[in-house]
């Protein structure tokens, strides 16, 4: 971002990294924005400034990376406009490490947003991984037009997983304002689940310990 | 790391972080021996020292953080010795970053090291993740030791995946001799892959573009 002559990314993460990026030009748009933003950041590209496109946790995991290439390639400057992509903390494990450590052993990240992608087909990978034992990994899984998914997500685990199995609940992880709570599978619409949340669902193995949620990973103690 | 009195961790990792732990005292152990790595932590932490484990990519996925726990709560330490687990970026999504965008949709991470864990599970777990149409990330795919296990998890996807399936290889993400391939299911097995290696399996969308890999969200181009 230093060395970047333009930054472009929704609001929220630019006010987040205004320390960083002082009196360089900013490019920023409302949330669903999405596709105005890439065209917005290669337009400045193609223009021979160096661009940097920011996104929360990884840019690979439900990020822009996918579509900057996508556009890249569709306007035919694949080859002439340069890309490298910056890994981050994902959603995932920023949220486990405030629970303990749940992702010690496999596991399944699941998005419930059914926007850009058929609900069958989501139905289908919770139902295989809960079938599997992994730990569940769930991002987008509510909004306020969205508040069935994450209970029929709830449902699917249930009738491969017991009651009890611990779901790990973190919301805006890192940021000010986080919220952590540690429930159980029959007790998690109890807590506010919303699109700054992602919850975690343990495996047969998980257990809570003192605050903590774990999931072992087989050492012999 | 530069609050800590004391570090600890395997030797190759601490010779990664020699710049910045300078003049600390430093615990490191064979690459087999985390529990005594963890032992030793937790005994210098009851003594008054400020600790820090060191692991790498994310301390919680399948690295240190449950082992930690575990070990303070049978000994009885949990309430005394505070701990904080700091997240990382971990194989599956720095691999990513080098190959493109191929998390962009729902993925599975399974390591393939039967070592803690019956192969049957592993099993199950490849079978339901292949066919939910799962992207699947392998950690431990082999080692000098295991070398059929990545050829049965390959076996295991072309049951439900074409032989043409986008599969990326990235040894040593991040660090020198980084080395990155770009294959697919049917010709995965001529590359080297080894315990410094993270395999990414495509789903059925998946497709190259250019010298990348991208795993499409759904955006509407
Ligand atoms: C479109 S995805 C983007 C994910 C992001 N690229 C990542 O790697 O974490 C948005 C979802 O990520 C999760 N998320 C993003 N930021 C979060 C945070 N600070 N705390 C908890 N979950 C977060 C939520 O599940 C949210 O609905
Ligand atoms: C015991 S696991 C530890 C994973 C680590 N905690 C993480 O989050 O990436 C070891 C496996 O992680 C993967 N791995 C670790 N470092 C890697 C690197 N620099 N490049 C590619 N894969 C790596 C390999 O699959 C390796 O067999």
């Amino acid at each position: 971002m230093q060395s970047a002559d333009v930054i472009v990314g929704y609001k929220t993460y630019i006010d987040l990294i205004q320390d960083i990026i002082q009196e360089k030009q900013v490019i920023s748009t409302a949330m669903t924005r999405e596709k105005e933003r890439c065209e917005a950041a290669i337009e400045q590209a193609a223009a021979g400034y160096r661009v940097a496109v920011v996104s929360s946790g990884d840019p690979g995991v439900y990020g822009m990376a996918g579509l900057i290439l996508e556009l890249l390639e569709s306007t035919g400057q694949l080859k002439t406009i340069p890309v490298q992509i910056i890994p981050g903390i994902t959603s995932a494990t920023a949220s486990a490490a405030r629970l303990g450590a749940p992702l010690m052993h496999d596991f399944a990240v699941i998005s419930l947003s059914d926007l850009l992608t058929p609900w069958e087909t989501i139905e289908k990978r919770l139902e295989a991984a809960a079938m599997a034992d992994f730990v569940i990994v769930l991002y987008n899984p509510a909004s306020k037009k969205r508040d069935w998914q994450i209970k029929k997500a709830r449902e699917i685990c249930l009738q491969h997983k017991t009651p009890t199995t611990p779901v790990g609940i973190v919301k805006n992880a890192a940021r000010e304002d986080e919220e952590i709570y540690i429930t159980d599978l029959s007790g998690m619409l109890d807590y506010p689940i919303d699109m700054l949340t992602t919850v975690i669902v343990g495996n047969c193995s998980t257990r809570r310990i003192g605050e903590f949620i774990i999931t072992p990973r087989g050492y012999a103690l």
